[in-house]
């Protein structure tokens, strides 16, 4: 079919990407350099107003750590261009007909719409933010931020606002790094969470550490509470949110509860998808039973390492790397996504947080028996200035020994230490394994037992001590 | 033997350690956790005036950025004595009789002698400095820096010193390190290096970014380079060193030229010493050959995991690791040291510098073929503030693509980025499985591509390219 398709075009094959943004992009410059403009055609489809930005850098741009919006563009439109992408933006597929070969899409100014044939196709839809569904969630002043133009319009609310009163609902990455962002601003913030503790990616006991660093940064913190409306006043702005026990006066409010992946065209395509609504690959990104449409970013699931099941991580480093794989496969050569192990990192002003792999709960569910331990350790050399405290947490396999998860919370190289735990839980080590890994030491960068092998001897022992 | 010896003290066997520092003491204090003082008997020996201490401290002590030598001593004899460890201080022990199950001890004050049998013994004799054979090496205002001892006379030197100029001799971790400490101090620093560049434990290309940085902080690099003489002044103190080439004038002269294994007890006892001259122990760190005999810290070799040879590596973070399975085994458990993969990070004022796995030159040594990639990034998102430049250069393994090394130069996150590596390179990996990592990302910690993914992916591209 599709070599019937390319001799149509004189040879030439014509590869179509839905979605500009981290995955979309990726794999096209990627197809591009394996394969130039005389063998392969590249047209992408964006409906919004902006390629190829890094949506993870909104809070810090909201916050006034990044100038400005073009900062957090990696690549314009015109830049893709130059390269030789028939970059088509503002311009949405409503379509995609797998039979025929070929996806519909539609001009998001004029209206007018084409159908656009392609011998090979990317799915690169994105994620589709929870909005709640509750009177005054679409007034002015709430917002989401998941692209350039939420990140604007909040920019603008902010400017407006008559007080400097902010509500963030919501208690996840977005949540707290939105939180840190609007104290930088000088609001007075309120984050109303649905849990008992913040970052519920955390097991409760962690994210108590985050809830007490975020209370003596002067941000209220209402848990266990569920926004059930946004109030307005007599000018339609939002003026306060309310829960089923109270009312926190608000001059703005930001969204931060989440994110479904957007895969409204798959499914009426009839592409399959999986348990948490993403699309299922294979680990080449290739979608399931479909030899030449690949998908990659916030519309697919993962498989998860450490469990063997798959997830949803919308996360872009996981983005950026399908792109690599698609365009690589795309363009005629091999490379794989073998999956994740589930490694988040986030800081909340100068508390820094970080997980990999099974929380408690995940071990529970998969019916993973775990013995978990936590540590306390420093930074750096307990006599090195400046040496913070650092809380880690160790999850191993009961009997085997085999580790499951870590969980850090502290200050300055507490985030990426989590990295040595990802590469441990990827080549399958156990918690003993990793009590003798030659990690870097000297005063000024660890104690001399890092924190991690702190916490591996422990769960060593207690592996050991648990195991007859 | 050991049963029979036991019996004679009322069943209660004698554990003796030769060298209370981390090794040692390590050692004495897991093997009295896992058994008490009625089945277990410790009696260790230590030459010198302090135990437990952290050498790799001293640097920041003499910078002033460790407020006195106490923060350097992990534990006091009295804290050791207090866990019924029978510590000896000022007890040189001087010969090892195997045969008979004794070692003979020298009181160093009084010189009065006697002879300790032992149930089981370990040797923990650390280091010697190398202390260069030539005129005036042991002139007044030369020092080196390994003990307390050292580092309090050198601290005497530098406040009696007529001057400001020191002289570094050496530009290894040690040299780099006393050179920030002596610029932090006020004086003007001249570093003489048999080296073209310093750090040798780098390759030459990335010890150039060193030598860059050293030059630009004002201190003067003098390459290769060796010191033939030390000058001494009408009242017998340094005054100068010199070269073949030119005199340089110093107020205080520093030794940072490496250590050798200090085995001329091992080695009168007939023990078994490896190419470098340190003990050869099995995975257990047992002397090879001798069921109740251990050796760790200093004064061993260990097996390197990539190379599968062994080498000389006296860092204080494997001397802990060491006494932590001896004591382990001593103490009637089981736990091994498997090796290492030869990490190390240091820092010159904020520079930060890592290295784990194989140079180029170790590499060709062992008859490895490999590629070799450098690549430039940033440590934080480009647009996130304090985004600072990183250079990683990776080697691999030419056709099969097994990591073979890393090395980083950079500012704030570059030296314990090497742990990723460390990791990969226990685990086998290729710079290919690397490629997929899930590393932690965010902004104010990474790009979206971790520079440590950025080299395995130009490392991955160049095997490719050059396997067929």
């Amino acid at each position: 079919m599709s070599r019937a398709r390319a001799r149509d075009r004189g040879g030439r094959e014509r590869l179509v990407v839905i979605g500009a943004d981290a995955a979309g992009m990726s794999a096209a410059s990627q197809a591009r350099r394996l394969r130039g403009p005389d063998e392969l055609e590249i047209v992408a489809f964006e409906r919004g107003h902006f390629a190829s930005f890094s949506a993870c850098g909104i809070p810090y741009w909201v916050g006034g750590d990044v100038a400005g919006r073009d900062e957090l563009i990696a690549r314009t439109p015109g830049e893709h261009r130059a390269r030789d992408i028939d970059l088509r933006m503002r311009t949405e597929v409503t379509e995609i007909d797998v039979a025929a070969g070929r996806v519909r899409a539609r001009d998001v100014d004029s209206g007018a719409e084409s159908w656009t044939s392609y011998d090979k196709l990317v799915i690169a839809t994105g994620a589709r933010p929870v909005r709640p569904d509750m009177p005054g969630a679409d007034a002015p002043g709430v917002h989401g931020v998941q692209t350039l133009d939420d990140g604007e319009a909040l920019l603008g609310s902010l400017a407006r606002a008559r007080g400097s009163r902010a509500v963030v609902v919501g208690a996840g990455y977005i949540g707290v790094e939105m939180a840190e962002a609007l104290i930088k601003r000088g609001y007075e913030v309120t984050v109303v969470n649905r849990g008992k503790e913040p970052m519920s990616t955390l097991d409760p006991d962690m994210g108590r550490l985050v809830h007490r660093a975020m209370t003596g940064l002067g941000i209220t913190m209402v848990d266990d509470a569920e926004v059930t409306k946004v109030l307005t006043g007599d000018d339609g702005r939002v003026r306060a949110v309310a829960t089923e026990d109270a009312e926190y006066p608000a001059d703005v409010v930001v969204l931060g509860i989440g994110a479904h992946p957007e895969t409204t065209l798959a499914r009426a395509a009839g592409l399959p998808l999986g348990p948490h609504g993403g699309l299922l690959t294979d680990r080449a990104m290739r979608v399931r039973g479909h030899e030449n449409i690949w998908a990659g970013g916030d519309c697919v699931e993962v498989l998860d390492l450490v469990s063997g099941l798959y997830r949803y991580v919308p996360l872009g480093t996981h983005a950026n790397k399908h792109g690599q794989v698609i365009g690589t496969n795309a363009g005629g050569g091999y490379a794989t996504f073998p999956g994740v192990v589930g490694t988040a990192v986030s800081k909340v002003c100068d508390l820094e947080i970080a997980r990999t792999g099974l929380r408690e709960k995940d071990a529970r569910r998969v019916g993973l028996r775990y013995e978990a331990v936590t540590v306390e350790s420093t930074s750096r050399a307990g006599y090195y200035p400046g040496a913070s405290p650092m809380t880690v947490k160790m999850l191993a396999e009961h009997r085997t020994g085999r580790l499951l998860g870590v969980q850090i919370v502290g200050r300055e190289g507490a985030a990426k230490r989590v990295d040595i735990a990802a590469v441990a839980l990827t080549a399958g080590m156990t918690v003993e394994q990793m009590t003798s890994l030659d990690l870097g030491y000297a005063p000024p960068f660890s104690p001399v037992w890092d924190p991690v092998l702190v916490a591996a001897r422990k769960a060593t022992a207690k592996v050991r001590a648990t195991a007859t």
